[in-house]
């Protein structure tokens, strides 16, 4: 050959299936009433149900939802969608906040809400197998005789499917990672209905490429998740928290940048600014400082916990911070976790009758307090009403902006202000999103996040969905 | 469509390029040398040296040596190979041992070596970028003012680039993770000459598919390494190392899975089985018990490491451990794991002229004692030498089978009962290989351990390399 651009992988487009014609579906629909019975509907309310998330972006419903009970239901399902060149959605519980389950192009959506058993438990090996529909809370709720617990905590009660398939994380991302550090394997059914799974139950394997990583995070678009084994931590001895109040948000991030050096294993390391923690005491009737302020907790032994607090209270006073309130006793910490993670619905009454939208960008902690700064100025300037708040041990950070959706005007401020910040992010060394994925929302950053990568993962999503029928016009 | 089977992404044996003739080989060094000068060779000298490992694989010389200084200079020879379909095989210090860096193909060794540049320390985000000829020994010594230090440690001094390629790991994986957590992102050369960053330096990001777990561990199968950017972690403030003795191997692994169930955050656990202890003894002049012992090491403040030891003392005591030896101070602790890390060549000295082949299963932990009883029983019935050590924390082990290669009778009852180890491990829903890789030695176990998911590994393989010409013959 004699040249290198022969040799290139597809630099393609990916490939967007047409819209399904009445006739495909109603093929489909008696191929797959054979299959599932009654678990299938054109029903209009539960496709429109299914066509939306918690995003701001449009609703665009199914064709079809079909609910499931196996992997081999979900792989039959697959095929005759895959015959029929018809788009599949994957659906867990329906909160994701970047549109991910919006079925812009119609098709199948195969809702695995049904698919909720926690399959085993092995207290020795700290593991479990469970199905995608489980939710973090029914999991937790199912390990409570263990002294085992799973760690990621999404805002929302998400499905374990859905918060793989978005590379979640949450409060104790810090000390017990996201969900890419916490799956060890998957079983997956591929865009052409077989069935895969990516490991074993080895905490370590050097054999192969790491498929797991590769379906964790990428949204639907090359696969369904129907089964996961996750990694359980033990419940930790003693666990304190505290929230600390600064006289500005440099002071409250150079806390969390010694206490990360100094090796504190701290287990969450949550900043709300000002406005947020207004918004938290006005939505909780509660009295804390409307000041910068940290939310911390620590996990450990009786004396290791006790070590770390101080360690840390001296790092706050010497950052300036102040009005230490400790919470050690479990009642206090719940109050004080729940207003934590209210912090969003607080956001919202400070426009009635408004809504929000959420935005996700993370950077390297060395940036992070500059990084706030200008947003905190571009946020005055814009004329926004947007708390912010984050999950700053990990240099993730988000601004609930509070919007009237139905004027042109806010949402073009609003479009411009994301569109800065998520170029301020970027500049920094960091990414669009830390936690919320791409979906619909995202995609016009991906080349400028990833440049030529991007090519690359369009190659795997081309060799791997040669129709483009698994979650179509998402992410890449 | 009416067919499953059209839409169904090549199950592709996958493609090997031919052995380049002499007149592609000369034209390809013509146009190498306008881009390297003297920085690439055909000696046999030099040729030889880069056709062989640290592994028992026959050795296969490549045609061709370059030293590139930069990505770029990578990237063009790439261009250049792709252009005349040339297999291309990346090499570090070649310290590997299941054959990845053999050139059974011919071709081109691209050798990083002479990319071994620290890029950037970055002490506030913990992170640093290094050229991936950087070997583990040079970047610590590097960070030795910062109090930072990076954490993977196999065997050898192997270079970061060779480290992540084969998803290695270590003693002290247990506490610190292996590649796979301790890599950021990377940039790489694809298969036709492409440069991709394969991700920023947040912390977490939701955006994309993960190229970078993608590429590590995947042997230079898929693209060349010329950067890491990899986690860094503070040297804790006071360290304690021990060994202990019991009497039999599972009172050792119950140890071990007790301490993990307590959360004990161990550094480094590592076994040594009695032959292991005996030959130690023998090579380094010491005098340790004879019996299966636990190589130990806290991290942490000085009153958390107390904790952790006192704690852990009570647990071997449960289960039968005595011989309790303390090592606190430096010189100590390094003569500790000094014998632990002779361990492989003193198994040697069991048999003098002979050579050793290193074994490497990893299981869940609840299967580690079984499993390892089992395999020592397997070691007398089959009359091998095989001294057994291992990560047992992390449910990895290996036996050091001493051996006379040149004896056909030795080679064969050493195959088989490798056969039967991985057998056993992928019985106990363990792998192959916990951090020795695939390579040559292991293509043959891919398709029991993986199963359709092998085939979705070709499918990815065949999409980024479409001639077959990285590393051809290797993993997939």
């Amino acid at each position: 050959m004699s040249d290198a651009d022969a040799v290139s992988p597809a630099e393609s487009s990916i490939h967007l299936p047409p819209r399904p014609t009445r006739e495909v579906i109603e093929t489909l629909v008696k191929e797959l009433e054979l299959l599932l019975g009654k678990r299938i509907t054109t029903a209009a309310g539960i496709r429109e149900q299914h066509g939306r998330d918690e995003s701001w972006h449009h609703p665009s419903p199914p064709d079809v939802v079909c609910f499931p009970h196996s992997t081999d239901e979900v792989a039959a399902v697959v095929k005759a969608c895959a015959r029929l060149g018809v788009p599949i959605i994957p659906y867990g519980v329906g909160t994701s906040i970047e549109g991910q389950v919006i079925a812009q192009h119609g098709g199948v959506c195969v809702d695995l809400s049904a698919m909720n058993q926690v399959v085993e438990v092995r207290p020795e090996d700290m593991d479990a197998t469970v199905q995608p529909g489980v939710t973090r809370t029914q999991l937790n709720a199912h390990l409570r005789a263990t002294g085992l617990f799973f760690s990621v905590d999404p805002g929302a009660d998400a499905s374990m499917g859905g918060m793989a398939s978005t590379r979640a994380s949450g409060t104790n991302t810090v000390r017990y990672g996201t969900m890419r550090e916490n799956v060890l394997s998957l079983t997956a059914v591929m865009p052409d209905g077989r069935i895969v799974r990516t490991g074993g139950r080895a905490r370590k394997s050097a054999a192969g490429y790491d498929l797991t990583h590769l379906l964790i995070g990428a949204e639907g678009t090359l696969g369904i998740i129907t089964e996961l084994t996750v990694k359980l931590h033990g419940l930790p001895e003693a666990i304190s928290s505290a929230t600390v109040a600064f006289e500005d948000v440099s002071g409250a991030v150079n806390t969390v940048i010694a206490s990360i050096q100094y090796g504190i294993p701290m287990a969450r390391i949550e900043l709300l600014d000002a406005l947020s923690m207004q918004a938290v005491n006005r939505f909780s009737g509660l009295d804390y400082a409307e000041k910068p302020t940290l939310f911390l907790e620590f996990h450990g032994t009786h004396a290791s916990v006790k070590e770390q607090a101080e360690t840390l209270a001296e790092l706050c006073h010497d950052f300036g911070g102040s009005d230490f309130a400790w919470a050690t006793q479990e009642e206090e910490r719940q109050k004080l976790w729940q207003a934590r993670h209210d912090a969003a619905y607080a956001a919202k009454q400070l426009r009635p009758g408004m809504e929000f939208l959420a935005t996700d960008i993370c950077v390297p902690i060395s940036k992070l307090a500059e990084c706030i700064e200008a947003t905190q100025q571009d946020v005055e300037e814009s004329g926004l009403v947007a708390p912010l708040l984050g999950h700053v041990g990990d240099g993730n950070f988000h601004l609930v902006v509070v919007i009237d959706r139905n004027s042109d005007e806010e949402m073009a401020t609003l479009k411009a202000f994301n569109e800065r910040l998520v170029q301020r992010a970027l500049a920094a060394g960091g990414t669009c999103t830390g936690e919320h994925g791409i979906g619909l929302g995202k995609r016009r950053y991906m080349a400028s996040e990833h440049g030529e990568a991007l090519n690359v993962m369009r190659a795997i999503k081309a060799a791997l969905d040669p129709q483009g029928i698994m979650n179509p016009g998402k992410m890449v």
